[in-house]
């Protein structure tokens, strides 16, 4: 008999909790955890739809039942925690057999393995609304998308930093990073509820349209900025600039470079003969491009927006999408439960006294994001348009803002009142838009729900 | 001010990295772990389709070439790992910054994060198979697939575990190991190949597409049966006969009461209205039916290839294998690659007489495993049918001997040589079955490579 036969005794494995058992239990953990995000995110979304509101809204609501401010059963823990929710603790130890020490680290595991499909969740959605968005309907709205982008941009920024400031005493840089959480549209919110209405391929429609494409930009870029500035902590204006220059020279070099690497792609792309020959190898420049980016000082969803723009300009950018949207449905949803999971609301709640300046920076936070918006109707010189449609159209927030949240509580830098004040923004203006958007189109068309 | 607004010093923190830091970082380093495997496992499927062999022979060696038989780039280290591979640590170092007890977290957890995608995707592949597997096309061709089926099972598994331990002195329960693995043709390449050459549909192409059916459910049986013996080190009777009706039932009850609950989760389906609305649920269904699976003793992909044969009934399965097929054309090839990374072929070196009886045992199981197969087109009684050519699309494993071959890895009861002879055996049969029964069928047709 050859010693390479020999086994070790696998009863007295079975005694102790090895390590590899401990991950096999892991897995499990990790599956139901993944089930419970799907069906919470499920039952939130549809009850959204039947209320005409943003899938997004139910998605986020659910986080928020399932996470700290709910039932406690989606929890992200840190090494330095000692101990668990006490229905976890009870499930693994009286399921798994599980002592403590196991159950936490366990859990801590599949904390982290669901922060990070969470991460890659975003940077897949980030991808998605590149591959949605398109640079030639911009430049076919022309100046007055701009003019209500930069408006929408700036006016909001401007009033909830001052103000944050001035009323409230924020330091200046977590003002500043709560000012920029305003600033971008959801490109998806809103192009969805417009297609619901009808109202997506009207000037009013395409004007919204572009302006988010602009706002979602720039919204990145002052993302990049604001992420750099909360790291380093100052707002020094030699690193904006380095910022802004980078993330522009990012972009552009990546379209301009992108476009003849696309070609390139697309030839090897034509000429596979496996499967996943056009998903495998679009999902490695956008994680190259991902990688690339925060390398280089930005955020990975820079990367894989970028990776978007310039495919959707290819000729493989429609399949590409349909090909996508399956992933999407099954990553972005753990991006956005998690968040809401995150999301500690007690910080809000109005009984405690230290509470209430908290809720009334919030109260603040939204009214600002509401205003910031409905001014850019006020640009619109065509006098034959619906201002009020195109205000109303950028005010839903969306997943920018969320990523703002998302880092803000990552970094450690930003205090959970202000995170949790984002957070109500984003889920307030998502769910008020669509509905009044509906209201003053006046004739909804025919209503198209998928 | 506020006390709420204060907010840690935030240059400390970038001079020690945090928890949170080196999570960013492992983000990073799963992104690129993740398009490495991505572009070799391309590279390889691609290189393989050019030389007409099947794409998961190339994910396979592609595997191989990056694992610790080759770069020594995709390596899977545990906790009492002291030293990382010298191209990796530099990197980490130089690139990061990061000291040699980070650069170890930071690999440790990658590695874990990329065998858990792998878990999961080999989950989402048997959840495929049974997708596309048929149980009314395997009663149209009736009794003679079920008797290729169990020939095939039977011959293979009793000479190889018989001549393994009386010929080369293998414990038994490890003999059994490796007698089970040779059992289950792969269905997924079998009916690949068939369609390539055009043959799905001939009598011979639809015995072995049934044959494979039943192969691999008998394989996965088998496998619960022999997971469990190699958990308890006991050939248990008892224990083998509870597995087998365990297994039969879990299988038998989820198809039956799964019918029914089909029908309800098809009706919930039809009335939803947001994104993800059939392969949401659908994942739900088929992780919570892994989950349960494992739960009763059984290995996690029953419960999903369960899930996949009831939902294949419904009037959603071609919908539902349509959404699935790009999330298994991006999950799998991590399961792939891993399973070549994993196998250390330096144990089949033969200039080290130490491993001489490793190669001849490797020799032997793969004689078996062709001979074993061969075998069965002897039992085919209708002499108008290509006896050689059934016994030839019956060679061909893959899946389920990988699945045999990564739990033999993981327990750590099943000596490395017999892994990598195992891989080596669904290598070999894989590489060479195409080809040869391209050959036998003779007139090959049209051809189409997707």
């Amino acid at each position: 008999m050859l010693e390479l036969w020999h086994s070790p005794n696998f009863l007295l494995e079975i005694l102790n909790k090895t390590d590899s058992e401990i991950e096999t239990i892991a897995v499990d953990i990790v599956l139901l955890t993944i089930s419970l995000i799907y069906l919470v995110s499920k039952i939130g979304s549809e009850v959204c739809a039947r209320l005409r509101l943003p899938a997004v809204s139910g998605e986020l609501i659910a986080g928020v039942i399932l996470g700290v401010s709910g039932l406690n059963l989606l929890v992200f823990i840190t090494g330095e925690t000692t101990t668990l929710p006490p229905l976890i603790q009870g499930f693994l130890e009286n399921v798994y057999g599980l002592t403590d020490t196991e159950a936490l680290k366990v859990f801590l595991f599949n904390g982290k393995v669901i922060s990070l499909l969470s991460d890659i969740g975003v940077i897949i959605l980030l991808f998605e609304v590149g591959l949605e968005s398109d640079l030639n309907e911009l430049l076919s709205v022309g100046r007055q998308a701009l003019v209500v982008a930069f408006v929408g941009v700036i006016v909001p920024f401007f009033f909830a930093t001052i103000g944050l400031i001035y009323l409230f005493g924020v330091p200046p840089i977590t003002a500043v990073f709560a000012g920029a959480a305003l600033t971008a549209t959801s490109i998806g919110i809103t192009a969805k509820v417009l297609s619901e209405i009808n109202h997506l391929k009207t000037t009013e429609g395409q004007i919204i349209v572009g302006a988010a494409i602009v706002d979602d930009i720039l919204g990145i870029i002052i993302l990049a900025v604001v992420a750099s500035l909360i790291k380093t902590g100052q707002v020094e204006i030699n690193s904006i600039i380095y910022l802004i220059l980078v993330a522009v020279a990012f972009l552009v070099s990546a379209i301009v470079i992108g476009r003849f690497f696309t070609r390139f792609i697309v030839n090897v792309v034509d000429r596979m003969q496996t499967r996943g020959q056009l998903l495998v190898p679009a999902l490695i420049f956008a994680f190259l491009l991902a990688y690339i980016a925060h390398r280089i000082g930005l955020e990975t969803i820079i990367g894989s927006f970028a990776a978007g723009l310039v495919l959707a300009e290819s000729n493989k950018g429609e399949e590409l999408k349909r090909l996508l949207a399956p992933v999407v449905d099954i990553i972005v949803p753990i991006f956005f439960v998690s968040i809401g999971a995150k999301t500690d609301l007690s910080i809000l709640n109005p009984s405690l006294p230290s509470n209430r300046e908290g809720l009334v920076v919030t109260l603040f936070l939204i009214t600002v994001a509401i205003l910031g918006k409905l001014v850019t109707g006020l640009t619109v010189w065509n006098p034959s348009l619906n201002k009020m449609a195109i205000g109303v159209g950028m005010i839903p927030r969306g997943e920018v803002g969320l990523v703002f949240a998302e880092i803000g509580a990552n970094s450690g830098a930003v205090p959970s009142a202000i995170i949790a004040a984002i957070i109500m923004m984003v889920i307030t203006t998502t769910f008020l838009a669509p509905s009044w958007l509906r209201f003053v189109l006046e004739k909804p068309g025919q209503e198209k729900t998928t």
